[in-house]
């Protein structure tokens, strides 16, 4: 219904223009809706007591506008506006913490480092795929697996180190972020149970909380989850899975030991638990002797393992995969066929070529190398600037070193600081799972030159121990109680 | 519990043989578990009826297996076989049918034609991009939105010819595929109504089927979806979702008519549902003259539409894209995340630098000319070869030719007869929603060279013709009811 009009001859205003902007009004603010009769300029004229052409000139403009339509012989009809969906109500706001700003001397990413990327050899490598014969094949629809050469290529690499059987097959994924997508969707898409570590990497996370999944976090200590304890939680759950990474974890960089290994086998084993071994770091270790994989010392064979070519290549192609038996591999084949159909095929036979050529593992050296050197840093910079009652962990490989600061610090609110002295890094709070890591926070020491390690950690220091210098002052200005 | 040891002396086999296949195979069929202890040789030897050695010789046989071990002290249990899972029960077996066979002529795929792949252009784009100073960013992990420079270069070229609006954003994904699975979890992953066309792409189908949505078919006619039909399903049901392919829709390659378009604006707008505009095709038109895509027409901008490479330039690098209302898109992005962290970047630099050189337009040109000739050939083929009676579509474009075969043929039975002659096509069953298409069959001409088009057809003909004249005899040779 068009509402009262009120005309103020004392405005400035045009009597036509207020008129026009009454209506208006009603129409946007939805008092009138579209297809709604409007009165004719004659009636309106009489009801408001003005002249008709004052009418006539207001129904003008709205006409122009869009707004309203008069069809001859059959009257004004409200047109507009079109009725839109209201996106805000459709879409939920997107759920994950902004990122941090960016930053001179960065810890936040754990990635390899780009003024380390053999671009010589990626650029040989991409000539050499171009130009061979397959390359017609690569342009064309693949098959949902992936690229035929590569996955045999994984799996007899694989079968070679004693991690693949002869029941195992591969899928190709676009990177492990997928597999953790496509795991989800297989195994875990009717809110079942799945136990992750706590601290852990919020990709892992995140893709089964979207998925639905009742995800529980498993405790951690410095020799990564800690099986005593995680064999009582799976014993009293049952999940549907547990996912580990056994190697250099992500934030924790911790490493389960050998014999952790074994324990945690016979638990998932005695609960039933589908275990998915994420080993995206295993191939970086710096120091200290490799631990056979989880999926190596699984006598059935159902341990699934992930890897992945982004932390030691290229993060931007997107080519990761999964190892497990072929019955599962086969319908985590289908559900990827649904999702994108399947990888990217140039990067794929880059990444192939990459790895046949024998350049792959020349990088790797290299890379091991310049973690080394880089994780020794970082320690070096923790033991020497981190203020004391600070914990930190000694990992020995991977990208990351997680800190524990004293109490009653809080790395969230702290890493504000640090920002503004273009100092950057994750807290904790980002890999939380069940804890909230209030004091944690993730050291990525990967992508930063070494020089700028030691700069960066003297400048958390510093903060660090300001903070604490002021705790310390305001403890010490509380009022005792006093003594009676 | 040890089931009982019964000893055959007549038998050549050595006892010890016989005690160890007996425990043996009570460990392997899971009479006997793990963990359980066995009695001792001596008891044992007792209970059989045997002296010790026999049936220490056994248990040294199944300790050298794994599968009991003794502790001294403690006695000999039952150690394997390691319970294994049951991936039988744990995953679901695959939904898909088979893929037809490979044939000489394949009518089967809706893909670009190999034979004029232009990899020589391919390979000097290719070539420009790993020797650009962008190389190295390409390498690096990406935005979840997709690679700028592209993203940016779609909007504009979309605002340009007045398709995207203002508010409009773009989010880059692994191929079409990939954009259908993210709506699906964004917009109808809790049960919605998605109504689609049918017969439509199975990619489609399957994206949202898999994700739990209530899929319901809309009707197609010559022209594409009907527009009357369907805006009376709109009313009843009020879907969430209305996914359609405006031009030379796959499988039919109807196309609706500009005015049919705008109806169809009016139904989505008056039910309250999104509408997702799949434009695979729409550059791919040999007659006619081009209309105005549905997004272009809705003043309110909220119509999604997705686009993608894959159709003109090569789909084996995986790049579609989405674009709609900036909002909409933000959740996308988020999702497309915790799905796979972001599109493969070398592969959006390499189409975005395709793009801008000017030879996917000039590609664009070859593949319109290539398309116009191979559609003439097979409506030509189908008018002469296909038995009176069929029906089939006459596209303007696109790569699929829709045929209806005269009742009561049965396309996926002759499928069959048809590979056996080396020519293969999809029968209509394969597009179902929710009719049956059990006469209807899909050629898609594109991939086919001209003169293999028409010797396909003609063998394609041969075979309907055949089983219509066995239908026609026996029918006549059905006993005629007595006129009495």
């Amino acid at each position: 219904m068009l509402p009262e009009i009120s005309i103020d001859h004392a405005l400035e205003k045009p009597i036509y223009r207020q008129v026009y902007e009454q209506i208006r009004s009603a129409i946007l603010d939805h008092g009138l809706s579209r297809g709604e009769r409007m009165p004719s300029t004659r009636e309106m004229a009489g009801l408001i007591g003005l002249n008709r052409t004052t009418i006539k000139n207001a129904f003008d403009l709205l006409e122009s506008e869009g707004l309203i339509r008069s069809y001859v012989g059959r009257g004004t009809f409200v047109e507009g506006p079109e009725p839109k969906l209201n996106w805000g109500e459709l879409v939920s706001q997107p759920a994950n913490p902004p990122a941090p700003p960016n930053a001179m001397v960065s810890f936040s990413a754990s990635k390899p480092p780009e003024d380390q990327f053999p671009i010589e050899e990626f650029r040989a490598t991409v000539r050499e795929v171009i130009d061979s014969p397959e390359a017609a094949q690569i342009l064309q629809l693949g098959p949902a697996g992936g690229y035929g050469p590569l996955r045999k290529f994984i799996l007899s690499q694989m079968c070679e180190r004693g991690i693949a059987r002869d029941d195992d097959q591969v899928l190709i994924t676009s990177g492990a972020q997928q597999a953790f997508d496509l795991i989800q969707r297989v195994l875990a898409s009717n809110r079942e149970t799945v136990v992750i570590e706590d601290p852990v990497y919020p990709g892992l996370r995140n893709a089964f909380l979207q998925g639905g999944a009742r995800v529980l976090g498993a405790q951690m200590n410095e020799q990564g989850v800690d099986a005593a304890s995680l064999d009582k939680l799976l014993e009293r759950e049952h999940p549907r899975l547990l996912v580990l990474t056994p190697n250099f974890q992500n934030p924790t960089g911790a490493t389960i030991p050998e014999a952790a290994r074994r324990e945690i086998l016979d638990s998932v084993r005695r609960s039933g638990t589908i275990l998915v071994e994420n080993d995206l770091y295993g191939s970086l270790r710096y120091t200290g002797s490799e631990i056979p994989s989880i999926k190596q010392m699984d006598e059935t064979g159902d341990t699934i393992q992930l890897g992945s070519f982004s932390k030691i290549a290229f993060p931007g192609l997107r080519v990761g995969w999964v190892i497990g038996p072929r019955r599962f591999i086969a319908r985590l084949t289908e559900a990827k066929e649904a999702c994108d159909l399947h990888s990217d095929q140039l990067s794929q036979a880059v990444l192939l070529r990459f790895a046949q050529s024998g350049r792959l593992a020349a990088h790797r050296e290299k890379m091991i190398e310049t973690g080394r050197e880089r994780l020794r840093e970082c320690l070096d910079g923790c033991s020497r600037f981190l203020p004391a009652g600070s914990f930190y962990t000694r990992p020995e490989g991977g990208m990351n070193v997680w800190v524990r600061l004293p109490q009653p610090l809080d790395a969230a609110e702290l890493a504000l600081r640090a920002a503004r002295e273009n100092v950057s890094y994750l807290p904790g709070k980002y890999f939380s799972v069940e804890k909230p890591h209030t004091n944690g926070l993730r050291l990525s020491f990967m992508g930063i030159e070494p020089h700028k390690i030691l700069y960066g950690l003297q400048i958390l220091g510093g903060i660090f121990a300001a903070e604490m210098s002021r705790v310390r002052r305001a403890r010490q200005s509380e009022p005792q109680p006093a003594l009676v």
